[in-house]
């Protein structure tokens, strides 16, 4: 995330020059925001009513005046993304703090044809979570109470703006975790997550969340509450209409609470790192794990030589078992150290007798980890340094996962200073990096079209955890069928037939 | 799934008398069939045309003389639900051989306002995939090819019409598994344990269709193909269409071909049967399983005293550790043998100086688990000999899951014979069985009423895992909101505007 956050914000600048710089009467600081997004981008607005002071009034005899956000400096964060590349120009930022005032809202904002843009942590990194024109932003981070966990079941319930991390910390105290990490997990919210359906590193091991949410409550666009607020395991009761809202990115409903199935906090953890000569040889010991580690492994990730060496050249790191074509990590979590350690050895033994792999060590200590871990933490601030990367989200079938970096290798030849290719392989997602000396328009025309031309032919994923949000809907046409697209529409239609959730994004 | 088909057919021989005998032509024996459905139940026939001649030549120019059933005796077995209480009156059986085949049907049956049943295996109990009146039958039967398996990512992908176990024996052969096991396995298909979003065994350990099935490929009502056959674990671009289609039991669209993660077959299956003092016990026991034993359990199942010496009466199996008030059973499922082993015994004797349970055995060998798994097993079978049953299927929170049962000992009093209650305690999923002498609608009256109204109480569900189907639409209203049931009415009306799929279930 780090990665593209740098990569987006050097683009905005190189390509657009479109920086504004404010000064915050707040703080006493000049602050650097982008330009607005409605003249960055070719895009209309919708035929949506302006805000109007008696709008104001209404709202404020919902919320209080503690509800509302007006002042200009307080809504520029509201206003500008994570990313630093989008900048809406909303006027009014509101804060409910229960289920009936957002569906008061929203049943006024239906009535008066008044654009709504819901934001959780605003993490998020294509755009999905800010205004693009002057819609009402409708931030959740006051619904932020835990309201119920079944230890018992391990169910937790809870509003939808709960911060990813501090639902975390909480179940970590009981022994449970939240069955989904995120590196934005200090400011994400759970309703976010669940907006974009947030995949992370603990998918591997836990599932998604489309298997994870036992339940959600929402407030539909003309205000109806819906309550799907089930917190069995098993409940085949009519449609899931909770799924219309599992990564719709807010444009269907807004999320208002959830319930959750959490896991078991492991007891061990424990931290493989290998070495092989290709990634044949890395999807081998892979499927090997699959089978001798099985229940136990927790995170599967994969970084070529290239990105070893760029790490080793702009940070004090280095392999800790001397330099291979491509590594291998493999993070497990259990509930018995020593059985932990001794299925690891055997499997590694193993995988050195079978020449799947040529080198590797066993981490056990928490210190020993946490240094292989920041190493594979480590690639973005270092591809930072590289000069101008464009930075790729992808998913792809294990069996082209590699491939594909080697052929854009092959068709960046000379254009590009170094081409490289890690990531969460347990999950087929691959983070496909170009490094140039700088950027520059042809370079992007070059890569761009090719890239999700290529990716889909190899029937993968332009966006693997990301969403399409404002900035990927360009490409939907690109890598969904003409009946795909007219059911979302549709769908669209019905669930809001002003369009008045979160315009401008998916569709 | 027994019990109730037993039950179901006492009750239906019991209360309406409604059975007829068929002689069949071609076996030259008397069938026993029930009585039409429109006889027997309070439904009106939609305005949906009668099957015409010039249909008939248009279905036999798309899929050829063999793609068509009309015989009347050739019908029945797909005319006829599996409980045997259920009966359409369909005079034609469609069994399309690829999905361009289905688009052109359901096209033409839209145009024509001819209704259709999709039909899989005929397995369901809750009458969704047989037809009401004379309805088309779509039965997938001959879609039934394995069309990849993607060993690396454990990916497979098959035509809708699969039997599961086939599924199963093919992945085993290859190390693998499904994510999802039936007692219906042999006879259903993968496309209608999707459609009902089935749950069975294995979801405890792996999960719930939500989350295993990554792609499907669907024909909507009006034939339009809708490709969402993803076959990576992460995509998020656009509406995650595929989850209209789990679990909406046939009504939303037809499901052709699907994706499905599979894992990795165990090495290692163990078994652990412990008798404890009551079931705030076995709640302890299971919740310290979960942190101890977590990553291995692959089943937990509880049943009280009252079942087992109902086991014990009619069987000549008895408890291997003798009675106790209520039993645990815990299966694991891992990778090592020996480590499985270990934590088993660690976890049993931990319990016992905790007072969690009274006694128990670990069953090691693949006879002694299977001599343990059998008590389970009878279960169905020994209640059937216990005069008439009310068999409910339910989910309820963990703390109240087996209060449920004593309540509803306490309600009944001398008016049953015993009350007794087994299941999934792992999924919260109860099979509550109430036995009395003889059927008698009197006591029906004074089950059902209350049984359903507590269950809403106690935020529990009416259907675990076997949909609502057919049987169970009255208690749609009773245990959704108006507002869900609208946007389920409003859902439906844009997937199938002319109501042609699936009518008379669910809504």
């Amino acid at each position: 995330m780090n990665v593209r956050m740098l990569q987006r914000f050097k683009k905005i600048k190189d390509v657009t020059s479109s920086v504004l710089s404010v000064f915050s009467v707040e703080t006493n600081h000049l602050h650097t925001y982008p330009n607005f997004t409605k003249n960055t981008f070719d895009v209309d607005r919708g035929p949506y009513r302006s805000l109007e002071e008696h709008h104001l009034t209404y709202f404020r005899d919902v919320l209080g005046e503690n509800g509302l956000v007006v002042d200009l400096c307080d809504l520029e964060k509201y206003n500008v993304d994570f990313m630093k590349h989008l900048r809406g120009g909303s006027t009014l930022v509101l804060r409910p703090t229960a289920t009936e005032q957002v569906s008061k809202i929203l049943s006024f904002c239906n009535h008066h044809h008044l654009a709504v843009c819901t934001q959780g942590g605003n993490t998020g990194i294509c755009g999905g979570a800010t205004p693009i024109f002057d819609e009402i932003i409708l931030s959740m981070e006051l619904m932020n109470k835990i309201i119920h966990l079944d230890e018992l079941s391990s169910v937790l319930t809870c509003e939808a703006g709960c911060v990813l991390e501090n639902l975390d910390h909480y179940l970590n105290e009981r022994n449970l975790m939240m069955p989904i990490d995120l590196g934005a997990k200090g400011s994400c919210h759970i309703g976010g997550n669940i907006s974009t359906n947030a995949g992370g590193i603990r998918l591997y091991r836990y599932g998604n969340l489309q298997g994870n949410i036992l339940g959600l409550e929402v407030v539909k666009a003309n205000g109806e509450i819906l309550n799907c607020m089930n917190t069995l395991k098993k409940d085949n009761t009519g449609f899931h209409l909770k799924h219309l809202f599992i990564g719709s990115e807010g444009t269907l409903g807004i999320i208002t609470k959830a319930a959750i199935q959490c896991v078991p906090k492991p007891k061990s953890v424990k931290l493989l790192f290998l070495g092989a000569q290709n990634f044949t040889k890395i999807l081998k010991a892979f499927n090997k794990a699959r089978h001798d580690l099985g229940e136990i492994i927790s995170a599967v990730e994969v970084m070529d030589h290239q990105t070893m060496e760029m790490v080793e050249e702009y940070t004090d790191l280095s392999s800790p078992i001397g330099r291979y074509p491509i590594y291998l990590i493999i993070e497990t979590s259990g509930s018995d150290e020593t059985h932990d350690e001794e299925k690891l050895n055997r499997y590694f033994e193993s995988c050195m007798d079978k020449h799947f792999i040529l080198n590797g060590v066993v981490a056990s200590s928490t210190t020993q980890i946490q240094k292989l871990w920041s190493i594979r933490e480590k690639i973005a601030e270092s591809f930072y340094k590289d000069g101008y990367v464009f930075s790729y989200d992808i998913s792809l079938p294990l069996p082209s996962y590699y491939d594909f970096v080697t052929e854009m290798r092959h068709y960046m030849g000379e254009k590009s200073h170094r081409v490289f290719g890690f990531g969460h392989l347990g999950d087929g997602n691959l983070h496909l990096q170009i490094s140039v000396k700088e950027f520059s328009k042809e370079i992007l025309d070059y890569i761009e079209p090719h890239i999700y031309k290529r990716v889909e032919e190899l029937k993968g994923s332009i966006s693997a955890e990301h969403g399409i949000g404002f900035l990927k809907r360009k490409y939907l046409p690109m890598i969904k069928s003409s009946v795909n697209i007219s059911t979302m529409r549709n769908l669209k239609n019905l669930m809001d037939p002003k369009g008045i959730l979160n315009p401008y994004k998916v569709l």
